[in-house]
């Protein structure tokens, strides 16, 4: 059964980007903490395109988290913040660039049909306007027996957490503080629908909390 | 030098008691779910009083946070709830009963002055009407040499992290969200004021994440 996985990076305090997001400031203030870990990883800055970097406790981790995804949902903020509608006047391909580093189909949810963008290097963004179960269910065909990566943001990940569709989520502990932001778990209540914490990995500057159902 | 040691259990959520918290109910709605972790250890267990238990990666934590603690200062939450003022209709000695499980003085944050109360066991209750510091200073005092521990609730946390006084702290991460309640780091801001994660141990059913000035 193909799985829906989860991964985000969060602050102590719970927040997965800082105030005062914008396209020039995508993480908000103080936000670009949450990820300094991953920026100093060989396994992440290769993804990037970039040399040099640690391996350490956190590479098996992110080396789990890439394998066996073939395709992912994810919002419209986390695509590109673009509101749409989009238009000949508006040609915004988000902000992953003309070689994204998914190489696999995307789903975005959105309430603004547009065609389909393909991209370079595999990656394809499909813009779904009738719900998150039916993003989902396209990944799901699109993937071909392989797991569906929910990518956030936040907004997404509170539907499919608050729906109880997730299957995994690893929550990458950044030792922090943002004080305020966009939070994780806000609207999600008291639940997590069968999840249970089944794996710990300290790593230098950040704990890895992987959830699944027993 | 006397450390000023802070420890507590959060969701994963960021909250430190449920909601709707009452003297039937300190803990609030599924604040229970927070210490699940602690009423497994025989090492708490033997605190209260009560038998069996196990041990486990969370037993040396515990048998740390309890070492070399000569006194505590709690806020007026944690003591008992009641808002003061005290007098002869209202002799209320706290939810801790007549003898309580930390046999050190405690001094209490409160805006009404009492005299203090001696309990058994080596326990005292003072109470401070004159702000953190002077309760901190008098605990230093009390402690003998030996450390003084930051007994929460969350409001007094909050004081004592904002102003940076906090030389470590312990959060016992547990896997499993509140939805709502008390948050721990509620108008702290973004700076843990030089504290680094520097120690994280995994338990079954708790992430210990301690925090020092390295």
């Amino acid at each position: 059964m193909s799985k829906l996985r989860f991964k985000i990076s969060m602050s102590l305090d719970g927040f997965v980007a800082g105030p005062n997001q914008s396209v020039q400031n995508p993480l908000g203030i103080g936000g670009g903490r949450l990820h300094e870990w991953a920026f100093q990883l060989e396994v992440f800055r290769a993804l990037l395109g970039l040399e040099g970097g640690e391996v350490n406790e956190s590479t098996t981790v992110v080396e789990e988290s890439l394998a066996n995804i073939g395709a992912r949902v994810m919002g419209r903020n986390m695509f590109g913040g673009h509101p749409g509608p989009w238009d000949a006047q508006h040609p915004w391909n988000g902000w992953w660039g003309v070689d994204p580093p998914f190489h696999h189909p995307v789903f975005v949810l959105t309430h603004h049909a547009r065609a389909p963008l393909e991209l370079e290097g595999g990656t394809s963004f499909t813009f779904v306007i009738d719900g998150m179960e039916a993003a989902l269910e396209q990944a799901r065909q699109a993937a071909g027996g392989k797991d569906v990566s929910l990518a956030g943001g936040a907004k997404a990940a509170q539907q499919y957490l608050s729906a109880g569709l997730v299957d995994e989520m690893e929550i990458n502990l950044a030792p922090t503080l943002l004080g305020s932001g966009e939070r994780l778990f806000a609207g999600v209540g008291d639940d997590l629908h069968g999840l249970e914490l089944v794996r710990t990995v300290a790593a230098p500057k950040v704990t890895h909390l992987k959830f699944a159902r027993r």
